[in-house]
Formats: structure tokens, C-alpha cells, sequence
């Protein structure tokens, strides 16, 4: 967190304070020796957003997949070291979007299996994975400037990320579960941000049934969800949730 | 807007309902017969979008490097054909970052000025054009699930954009501008989103001296703002603002 020196307004009238404001890293990311992009991010985890990155975009698949990872502070870059490749890559685009990244097209939809676990929460139980997914978030409490997506199960949180990029809190969490080599089957994603059609890509690439968002789907994103039999909860904010998708995983009988 | 049959749970139970969500669109920008990108975005003002991508690639400078613009909404696809030819175009990498795009490294910026208007404006006046700024928010007060952007002077707001992505939708506002060869000098950027480095740069790119955000900024996006001398206004809600930058340019003794 950075220090800075502002000037706040209100109804009391201007003083100076200092304000903590979030950090703001730009990390290329070189694979076998090819720069692939380079990211704005929060400068944590920089490894998991590496392995987690390269995940959603298809170039590796596992823990095995990584010969060498190594971060170089001084540049801002991290080169990871591969025996997969793709001869496609020095041709491959990345591509920007507004709020999104990777993605080339429509036809690159790399998810091809549904999501099939048969895991069921109730409301109550998704309203207390929010209360703690909330306290967890420090930096956003204290700069208000951050994304955070967590793993968790049913009782409670197992890995927790932020990062100033929504994709980037999600690649970090995924990036730590392929580095301890956790399966992620049956388990559930919440993320604090907008769900688009790439972030349920990556949250089918990890065969993930439940995705929890504190805001709101775009049509695309609950289409995808759809197809991949993934659970979508939006707007999960106090007592209140919409459930978008696959509504069969939601105990909402019992919940009243 | 997109209609959807949604399951809403609250105090009161479940209740199926019908709710709106906010449309994705995947375009491709094509320029000289280049893909340069495809942009996930709302599927509104394509042109506009297009047009403000380009110039804040540094790859046209105004309405008259545009030859020819065309939409086919069949493909996704915007074709723009310019006299003006980057050669390094097919080697350019289009970077994804988390929430941003374009990009290249930090020493691409493209902004040399510094921007030097002599505008002054009370806390007064920007609380009274976040206050429009809101009223315009259609689709965010449907769906909760876009970002807007406005071109403004102190008397109020002259262009108003928005999209699922905070780029874009600053995008869509300078592309117009561009279009109808309106001069931004003097002017005031608002955006609904946070600053990170690459929206500052898109300001400056557009010798814009004051930029207000009801979200937080980044420690680079200060950093930026102080170099390019613009006025950097964060979390400008209800009557509260954080002055950032240059605060020469607010008057802040006169609004108490």
C-alpha cells in the first residue's frame, strides 16, 4: 500500500491527510522466452498470477507443465519455463477488452466438459461465505481499489486473493491451487466483480459448479454458465441474491 | 437490454422474476485490413468505440485519418481504413491487463504535454455534475453492471457514454469528440471507474486538465496525473471528494 498526501472534502470543509491508495505493478509475462503480455496488477503474488494467467490462456495445464518460474523484481518481469509449447504463440494475439483480457474469439472457448457435480448450498450458507469473503478484503476496506476472489467450500474460505484487476484476483487464486496441486472439483469461486463471459470460461476451465458475484452477469456470462452447467449467483449483497443459473444447487426451500 | 428469468432470493423468500442484464458484445476492430483486437463491449455507438480505441493506440490523431468506417454486425466486425499506417502494426502486441488493455510497456506513453488550462471549478460545481452524471446512468441503474464515462464543462455534461468496460466507455467519448472534431482543451473527463495509469494517459492524450472519478485511483494513475498537470479528483460521492493532484485548479476555500 502506498502513502499519499490529499487534499478530502466535506461538508466540514478541505483538509490535508494522508491516504493509503493501492499500488499499481506492471508484470510482463515471458514464456519460453516469448513476452507474452504484460499486466497491470497489484505487485502480490506475482507467481500465482503467472501460473494462473497462463492457465486460463490454455499454455499450460498443470503443476508438471512448469520447469522453471522465476521473478525478476527489478524488470517487472517473470519468465516461466515450459516444455509445453505452442507453436501458435508468436502469432497469438492477446487480446484487450474493456475489464478482460486473453480470449481471441468466440471459437476459442477452451471449456469443453460440463461442470457436473451434484454439490448443493443454501442461501444462509452463500450469505456467510459472502460476510467472511468481505472481512477478508483489507485492501479494499482501506483504498477502496481492489478486486478479491476467493475458493472456498461450503464452510468457509480456503484461498483468498486481490488484485486491482478482477481477472487477475481470479487467475491468482487459480494460480496458487495448480502450484499445491488442488483439485478444485465441487468447489466454489466468488468473485467481487462483474461476471462476463471470461470469467466463467475460467471458472469452467477448473471445472467449478458454483460462481458467486457480488455484482452483476452480462447476458453472455449467464449464457456460458448455462451451457456449462455452473451455478451463477449474482448481487449476493446482505440477505439478498438472484440466482441466474442451474438453480437445482440452490436449497432455497430450506432457507426459509 | 437483455431480459432473463431469474430466481431472487430475500428476506421474504424466493420469487422468480423477470430481470434485465446488461448486453456483451465481441468486436473486432479491423484497421488497414489488420485485426487489431476484439473488444469485449456493450453494443452500443461501435463507431464511436472503434474510433476512440484507435486514437488511444497513437494509430489516428483525428477525423481526418479516418478514409472509411464500416460495421457489420453480422461478424462483430468494425473495418476502418486510414492513410496513416503504423508499420510496427502486425508486430504490435495488444496487451490485456487486468480492467485495461492497449498499452504496450511504460515506455510507450504517448502523451509528451503537459496540460496547461487555466480552468478553475468549486467543489460546488463538481458535486452538482456528479449528480448529473448519475441522473444519465440508465443502464447501471437497470442492470448494476456497466461503467460510464462524460465529457462535461462546468456548466454540465456534453457527451455521455457507457459501457461494460470503463476504457470503452472513455473510449466511446473521445471517439465522438473525434467524429464531431470537437476540442477537449479545458474540459472534464468523469468516470464512474477506478484511475489506473492507462486512463490517465488517455486524458492526457486528449490535453484534458481535470479528471473526476467516483472511485479510487491507483498509485501510478496520482503519479501520472502530477506529471501530465491534471487534476486528479477520487471517491467524489454525496458531498465529499479526494483532491489528488494540482489542486491549484479547485477552489476549495469558496465552497465552505
Amino acid at each position: 500500500m502506498h502513502k499519499v498526501s490529499i487534499i478530502r472534502i466535506t461538508d466540514q470543509g478541505a483538509s490535508e491527510i494522508e491516504d493509503r491508495v493501492v499500488e499499481e505493478f506492471s508484470l510482463a509475462i515471458i514464456f519460453n522466452d516469448h513476452e507474452l503480455v504484460r499486466l497491470l496488477c497489484s505487485p502480490k503474488n506475482l507467481n500465482f498470477l503467472a501460473v494462473g494467467f497462463l492457465f486460463s490462456e490454455g499454455l499450460i495445464k498443470n503443476k508438471e507443465d512448469i520447469k522453471e518460474i522465476s521473478l525478476q523484481e527489478r524488470t517487472g518481469a517473470i519468465r516461466v519455463r515450459s516444455h509445453r509449447f505452442d507453436k501458435d504463440i508468436s502469432s497469438k494475439r492477446f487480446i484487450g477488452s474493456s475489464g478482460a483480457r486473453g480470449f481471441p474469439s468466440d471459437n476459442n472457448l477452451q471449456s469443453d466438459a460440463m461442470v457436473g457435480s451434484l454439490i448443493r448450498i443454501s442461501p444462509n450458507e452463500v450469505f456467510a461465505l459472502m460476510d467472511e469473503f468481505i472481512k477478508c478484503s483489507d485492501i479494499f476496506k482501506e483504498t477502496g481499489g481492489v478486486h478479491s476472489a476467493a475458493l472456498c467450500n461450503k464452510e468457509g474460505i480456503l484461498i483468498f486473493h486481490e488484485d486491482i484487476g478482477r481477472h487477475n484476483a481470479i487467475d491468482k487464486v487459480f494460480g496458487e491451487c495448480i502450484m499445491k496441486d488442488m483439485p478444485t472439483d465441487d468447489l466454489i469461486i466468488i468473485t467481487s466483480g462483474r461476471v462476463s463471459s471470461e470469467i466463467v470460461l475460467k471458472v469452467a476451465n477448473k471445472n467449478i459448479p458454483l460462481l458467486i458475484s457480488k455484482s452483476a452477469p452480462t447476458n453472455k456470462g449467464i449464457k456460458l454458465a448455462e451451457d456449462f452447467r455452473i451455478t451463477l449467483l449474482g448481487f449476493v449483497r446482505g440477505r439478498r441474491m438472484n440466482i441466474y443459473t442451474h438453480k437445482g444447487r440452490i436449497a432455497h426451500n430450506e432457507s426459509r
